[in-house]
């Protein structure tokens, strides 16, 4: 297991105690109840598509919660590429609890690895020519384990919450020029990232001149791009200063990527990489021990 | 406010206190910190796109925890039809309290809007013919907050979890018949709801005979379900029986969705209305006050 | 152990953390802290009353939770008739923290298997005639674990919650019919059970022509019911329909139950199973080893 | 409001939410979810048993979180006598939010309402001759809230938990005498009660001279302890010394508390004062407004 | 391990788990995720500084909730008097985690250390003459944590919380005198230590003839306590009475606690045990294996 | 209020409880229980020691979180200087939960204050030369209120947590050089602040030829220091480059600051900051409304 891949474990366990109670309140699994506790049974994660796992700790910690006598043993882990039909585990225990944990299992492992697929797709597209980053548009209580997915894809993360690192955008720029905003940030939170959102050329410049280390060029078209980059490669010659990180950003989408990995931008970021993801079909095939 | 399309406050509560744990921690907004506390702002909620509202208690949980002093005046409610451009509501108050609390309200106002506007589509679709039920294929926590999203779109609420009703499935059917795993349910669990799903003619008379409430048809064609539908009437004539609820699943899509509505079954469910839905664009446009 | 007679582990665990945190705070077992930490002992479970067991799993979270190193071995479980004298199970391991435990681990046991030997009575007085009903009035918290004890002394829950089926009453018919009630019951919750409580026997024969799955007599004498048992049976051959289930309700105690258990209602309910069963005494006799 | 006889807050707060949890989730109430989210509604909290009153914050505490618009205007207050068909107080709000929190504001009412009777009837029979003591039986999770109704029926707190004061069972005096643990406890918990419980005469001499703060005198008849209780005046006019406690416990009820306040000791105690207290009958009586 | 000397687990869990929360979210520890995950490695714990040790349940709790891979196997134990240099014990498992967990494991080694330390400092110069007595005056939240701090120090434990005892001060004597206030306590709470507050020798006799079984005498000087001291052994032998408890308090410091512990007084009490304690260098020194 | 200064309103909140339940398990505050609940009173915080005030929202919601009808009206607020004998704010309302109030909300204001109040006194010392940073060496639980305080001071916060940034130590140079660390570093976390720990001058230069962001210099005498700053200006001049933030850590005291401040590095950090601050003397004076 990659721990890179992973998400601070406690948010596992929250997550997971809150999809328990949410599924078994208040009288527990009642079909399940019908059936004979002392029968025993396998299950195998079946892919039911292609695509990248991510999300397994979330399974371990359901099977363990709902049952501790539950085990699995993973063929595939996080971070893995996986095929259509390949058994990704293998469960075993009490047949009745195995059935109680399953859905939770696969809503969490379906959801997840839906977001690292799809992170691949643009990682993949992306050839290696721009790095893909996420966004802060992940689904609430879920930042560490969407974030982690995007990393189990390949891209990289963004940003990972307010206190991280400063981000001004047009809205904090009131009363206070870009200079001055990013002179602000030096002083109050040194040593921090100083990050600078721009529609505009000039606002480009007075950022670069301000020292901002990343700067996002927010819904300009790949043609556009290109010109501003090559600007502030000169700049940077020309002022021998160390070149910001540029960032471009707004309604990018996997058919458009392409144009702009070639404009020679070094990050493109999408909310679209957690919030429009989709699922990976997984499925779990059960059958009790004869 | 319509109570019957609300989540319990307390699951709301709960989802808003992790969102804002994981946005803060450990030291608050960053960007928003070099902003003068005085400064009062005006934000507008914007649909960018048209579809169905859904998850305003939880923009308004949000900001109560972010700030006291912010305010909501909303134009739209949970379940109305909202247009491209229309103002959904405005909020006021401090305006660096505004920006922090920005991201997790759309997070969820978006995220929620978007259920109950895909869900409103396949209704719309159904127009009436059949009642498009939800399923638990939702994100784990979330359970509540995305069957009352459902409901804002016009849809029904499926089996809420496993402690609702009784569902039985092929895989608890193991050493028992569907006869006598339902007369076990009437017994053990009077009252409640009993389930059956199958996959064949056959089971589907076993079912019927067994006195089960719900019937699901799992995988059939539009074509292989229209006799079905009608066998069932016939035998509910011929036995002087109360007829079980017929719901079809499995891969039913937007695109097939009219022809299975015309089939006669009662319910369609399918787990993409909660688990593919994706967001609604709405936006927030904040502006300080002069 | 019957997992069918087991309330969620989520629940226990939660219970068992609440009741430590306000026995040891703030400064923990003083007593106990006399005590050689080396000394070990062996404790036995002692039933000093006959009745049923319920409540096993409290025990043994709350050994676990105190001290790891604590162990049970059970020879009875939960749902088990038990005898005064009998050893219920054995616990094992630090004296101190054998000490700690024994309090709330005997509130947990003692209350609960009171619940199920209650519901035995009223299982054993009904000798199959009727099924044995319980209902909300639990002690706050306690829902899942209360419900589960009484399945542990053979009665049936009724409605686990508000969520998962209707219950009309009285109040809940302003400015609606039973018939208009229930109708939008079925469109609004499909699938659901939709049980009425009527007090008067047309509207009896309301609830029964809306299509109600159970309507609950209630406040009617032994006497009064068996003429309306009959008239239901006779209006379900009259309208080859499928007759509701009967529940009797109000004010039925151990005293009356064998009267309306000849009645022919299907079920009978009383909020005393739950909150007035009194406690089983069971004792913990601790031995440290010589 | 007597804040002497109140539960801490945060104890009240963490029960109704977890009572909330449980009969809620997932879908919230769905009988109420049928009616006029605008129907306002009065409601009386109406006692149809003479007893004292207790748990109003309970009440307080369901009722906001329900729904904030809902309010309570109380005639009563905990520690109240209340006769049969009083009215204890008024709530006012939404008729369907007010069936939401009325099964639940029920519950722990008349719970510790029964807890406040049943302690009033061991006061009122003791009559000022013994101080009538609870005890750490209690219903796990719930130990402040009971202590406070014991209160509110007039009798006192017995230590409430392990950490308050230092208890010496037989079972603790494993190779230490009686004097030398209460000498140990002196040293290493300087300042704390030291109680010590013994079931001989020769015992309460020990636990006597050692300088033991209490005696419980456990499983004595009222004719043995009389003149028990008479050699403990006797020694201490003889030794100059300062009087212990004298607690009597062990199998005392109603019947038998006439003969044991006759005895001369200074407390009785009884784990039946809150585990077997039993309810008040407390009904609520809602009226949607015309 | 000495469990005398331990907080409740459940406290330290709570504690681990904030702590961990604040130090990962929401991406978890970024510089180690650079490392190989299947690197092992060492670490010792080293004393930098002589002083107790307090605090291995939180270091111990600490790396299994960071990884259940990481193992510790202890050479000193809370209580221990440890030397500079000297190895405490050594942590073997995953490098990447170990790193991970490192700081919070020390942040609360090194204060509870800290505390203990201090503690020792106070009963070393003590003596034997007078129990050094800590305060309420802790890190809320952290009760229970440097109360066991305190004790592994070797000093004793005041008052726990505000339900252990009662402790009349200046403003709790609002119209009622001392007298009264003592009966008032002994009445509502009997067998409850009563503690009372004074500052002027005729406050001190009222205390003694009303019964307080501890009384502090606030900010006198050593030369004022020690004819204070000498009255009250008069007045109990006088009396025949027991003599309470007298605990000097107020402004006591390391230079100034020699005088104290010479005045006969039973007990000295200082704030700064547990809030000015300093920190205990301790560090842990990281070998991976090779 | 300055926002700016302020810890996560969640955080607060969080510790508050704990602080509570801690205080008040689980009889409440039994000394206060005597008073007459009707009885008001006023109570000023006052100043006993010069200093710098943080956690008045603490002092706030501890308050509200005792008795609603508290309430606070402050002349001073966090960041403010404040001198001995000064009135902070006025607090009103009953005054039996005033009283119960008192000692956490003292708590934590001093020890709040104590961390802001030393904070001042380096940034005093400093006198603009270079700016005083804290470090991750705080109470666990408490970063985020610790780390406001310090804002408070007028200091700056260095790292939240590992979550923020990453600080490359010997440890983490496990098989990669600093140029290789840097290298992974930037590729696997882009836009992240990279931060590098040296001890000897040739890996000063190994960072900053890698393009680190921060070097901390670890364990270097003033005059050690001075050549290495001058060294680091004269190569960022030859190589046209941006200037890494230079960072003198490790053993530096108020008593040594001068010096450093002297040397020309960015930025000082030390643990005392947090781990060693002492607390503000502030005294909460009550008195009844006559």
């Amino acid at each position: 297991m990659r721990t890179d891949l992973q998400a601070p474990i406690a948010d596992v366990r929250a997550l997971v105690a809150m999809a328990l109670a949410e599924d078994l309140t208040p009288l527990g699994d009642l079909t399940s109840s019908l059936l004979d506790p002392q029968l025993m049974a396998t299950a195998e994660f079946n892919a039911r598509q292609p695509g990248v796992l991510a999300g397994c700790a979330c399974v371990q910690e359901t099977f363990a919660a709902v049952d501790p006598a539950l085990r699995i043993q993973w063929n595939k882990n996080d971070g893995d590429r996986i095929v259509a039909g390949e058994v990704l585990g293998v469960a075993t225990g009490p047949f009745a609890t195995l059935l109680t944990a399953e859905r939770t299992a696969l809503n969490f492992l379906s959801a997840l690895s839906g977001i690292a697929t799809n992170a691949a797709q643009w990682v993949d597209l992306a050839a290696g020519r721009v790095i893909v980053w996420d966004t802060r548009k992940t689904t609430p209580g879920y930042r560490s384990l969407q974030k982690a997915a995007v990393r189990a894809g390949g891209a990289a993360n963004h940003r990972g919450n307010l206190s991280d690192w400063l981000m001004l955008k047009d809205n904090h720029l009131v009363g206070m020029s870009i200079s001055e905003a990013v002179k602000k940030a030096r002083r109050v939170w040194p040593g921090r990232t100083v990050h600078v959102e721009v529609d505009r050329e000039e606002q480009m410049f007075q950022a670069m001149e301000a020292g901002a280390d990343i700067i996002l060029l927010d819904n300009f078209s790949p043609a556009d791009l290109k010109p501003l980059v090559a600007k502030v490669h000169q700049w940077a010659i020309d002022n021998s200063a160390r070149r910001p990180l540029l960032e471009a950003s707004g309604g990018i989408s996997l058919s458009t990527l392409d144009a702009y990995a070639d404009t020679g931008v070094d990050l493109v970021s999408s909310g679209s990489l957690t919030n429009s993801a989709g699922v990976l079909d997984i499925g779990l095939d059960v059958r009790p021990n004869s």
